[in-house]
């Protein structure tokens, strides 16, 4: 017997069909004999009608009260699929993220996890009781709700799974189910050949979530990592095994890159010739954060005569927010011109194995230059490579480097 | 400074105009210096909405999982209300009914108010903020949701208003703010010469509460009068003072009927030759409120030779399911034939006055013969006469007892 931990997203739930067969898996998993908890998001368009019924009254929603506001789409998400639940023959009962004791810190719409009572789950795991939680939300000390910001059901279903085994559970399964049958060497609907993985570390699963393969938000990876929980990523509309994200095997070192991903909207910033002082870089991205302005990558390279060009990117959408910032600082800093480009990409390989190997830098650069793919910059972490190039060769670098690495072949 | 608490109903946060326009109000009595809470229903059609989403999964939820589903509805509203104080510059909180620590019994559905922790309202007052309260709903000792059942909204307000006064508040106003101006003599749909009471006790509200007039739930009044809390029924839509609901004064006893009112759609059972054991009446009403169907009144008169006839009336869309109940009760106890009357009304006239003055019942029934209507039956309670009647001759037998009285004219 294990503890099963199965989240549906506002997709699975859109409908009371989908309500019902997302009901039939947790019957399903019961009836095997596990304990079952679902984690469930707000349904389909709920969260969006109301964030507009908010902005039809201020376009400066208080941030508690938005979480009020919110936090009631999962909750009514949760009374439908016990009561389907109960329809189909079978305990269950629906708790909200305070009534599950899913405590957080006060700062809402993006409020941290700070514990999980298990008892109330336990409680009803022994009188037979599926039980249904609110994803993306929770109290803080003083019955406050709060929620998570995005990615939050992902997080709450890894967050009840860690809680079970530090509780003492032996065996916990955290499915989490999707509209993709898992995780793709590629996002498959740019890369035809893209195959599906069986399994990816939590590690690469950071890197492609960040990259924005989109399929798990990585905060929830990086719970799942910390707490050692194995999340099996699946489709809600078939029975086939998904991908298994779990912690780092020996047997995945053989296996060099596991994926590659495409960062499609970015605009670069260059400061050209900011004084190589200390402090300086600080300031800048202080300001620049300060602005609410998210930086993807950051690049400098060596100086000489004492002065640098330091490079950046942000996400295309705060191109024009990010000018005002930069034009301000390069005149207090003393730097040189600024410049801008909002037609660039992203293209990146990961893989754990690449620690070990020799050559896979190489062998990504040359494929993008035999596609004829100007490299325009570079960074590396210790198990990804990313080039910035021109937006206009964004799906033609991806399949480049995905067939340079024959991505495509089982391994 | 007074604690003032104001009741906004659905029809009154249905819009953001309409929501503006309560906030408004809300702040117009803080800016006087009062303590404000503001306890607010479902928007419009909300509730329906969710009814309708819990029937597409199942003709027959469980009570617990739709009072997590419905207390959705008014936790949506007290959000978007705190929003909008906060849009026209002024301190807001909002507080579901768990969150303000209003705890009730567990029947869920129609749960009982059992206690509420006045701590948590008291410290956002001494913030300065105007607290919104979710109506209709509590939590029980285990933090399970529950609801409060028809009329929910206007008991919250005055639970919380006699909550303040036990607390030691010295003065408290309860407002309720609803699409009509008031309380009036009669229904003015029916009644064009009805005119509006400035004043009524709580036992005449409780006898027009249930007999239709329908402005406020019997419940609430119950709780005004259990706790004296003085209730302002008024119109969201103007500034005219609308109708006090207060204790009995002695000067009430000067007006012998304070108003009239119909119960339209009533059906009239009556059982012939009922043994006259004792017990019978007994079982035939535990039967029939086995089946769930509300008695309104009940009619037996003396027996003779051993047996009586028995009649009582209910709404007339529970005429169908009394009439199988009714058949096989009357086999069960060997008593006679069982007669349906699916075409009867009720008028009654209420005062408090009338226990002191004599004359009253002799004068409704001459009024009534002089409008050639015929009294099938007459109950009669200390404040309250009775008279059931054709439905063809309703809002006529309402016109001549209203003009019999004279209650167009100002006391």
């Amino acid at each position: 017997m294990a503890t099963v931990v199965q989240k549906f997203g506002g997709t699975s739930v859109a409908t009371a069909d989908k309500i019902r067969r997302a009901a039939g898996r947790a019957i399903a998993a019961r009836e095997a004999g596990h304990h079952v908890i679902v984690v469930v998001s707000a349904r389909g368009q709920t969260t969006d009608e109301l964030v507009d019924l908010a902005h039809e009254i201020t376009s400066r929603p208080s941030a508690r009260e938005m979480d009020q506001l919110l936090s009631t789409g999962e909750q009514i998400s949760i009374a439908l699929v016990a009561m389907a639940i109960h329809a189909m023959g079978h305990g269950a009962i629906s708790f909200t993220g305070g009534q599950v004791g899913l405590v957080t810190d006060s700062v809402h719409t993006k409020a941290r996890i700070q514990k999980v009572d298990v008892e109330r789950l336990k409680e009803q795991f022994a009188q037979g009781k599926i039980v249904i939680v609110a994803g993306f939300q929770g109290v803080d000390a003083h019955q406050n709700i709060t929620t998570l910001g995005r990615g939050g059901s992902d997080t709450t279903a890894v967050a009840l799974a860690a809680a079970m085994k530090m509780a003492g559970e032996k065996e916990i399964v955290c499915e989490i189910y999707t509209d993709v049958d898992g995780v793709y060497t590629a996002d498959p609907r740019k890369v035809p050949t893209a195959r599906k993985l069986d399994v990816i570390s939590y590690e690469e699963m950071l890197e492609l979530a960040s990259l924005g393969a989109g399929v798990m938000h990585s905060r929830a990876v990086e719970f799942g990592k910390k707490f050692d929980i194995p999340i099996h990523v699946r489709s809600s509309l078939n029975d086939s095994k998904g991908t298994m994200i779990t912690k780092e095997a020996a047997s995945m070192e053989g296996i060099v890159v596991r994926g590659a991903a495409l960062t499609r909207e970015l605009a670069k910033v260059t400061i050209r010739a900011v004084p190589d002082t200390p402090g300086v870089a600080a300031k800048i991205f202080h300001e620049i954060a300060a602005a609410n302005i998210v930086v993807d990558d950051i690049i400098q390279n060596i100086s000489s005569d004492g002065q640098t060009d330091l490079s950046f990117t942000v996400a295309e959408t705060d191109a024009d927010d990010v000018a005002d910032v930069a034009h301000r600082l390069a005149k207090e800093i003393g730097a040189g011109a600024v410049e801008f480009d909002k037609n660039i990409s992203k293209v990146s390989i990961v893989g754990v194995g690449m620690r070990s190997h020799t050559g896979v830098a190489e062998k990504m650069f040359k494929a993008l230059a035999n596609a004829r793919i100007n490299i325009q910059m570079i960074t590396t972490s210790e198990i990804k490579i990313s080039c910035i190039i021109r937006r206009q060769d964004a799906e033609a670098s991806l399949k480049a480097v995905h067939d340079a690495f024959q991505l495509n072949d089982e391994a």
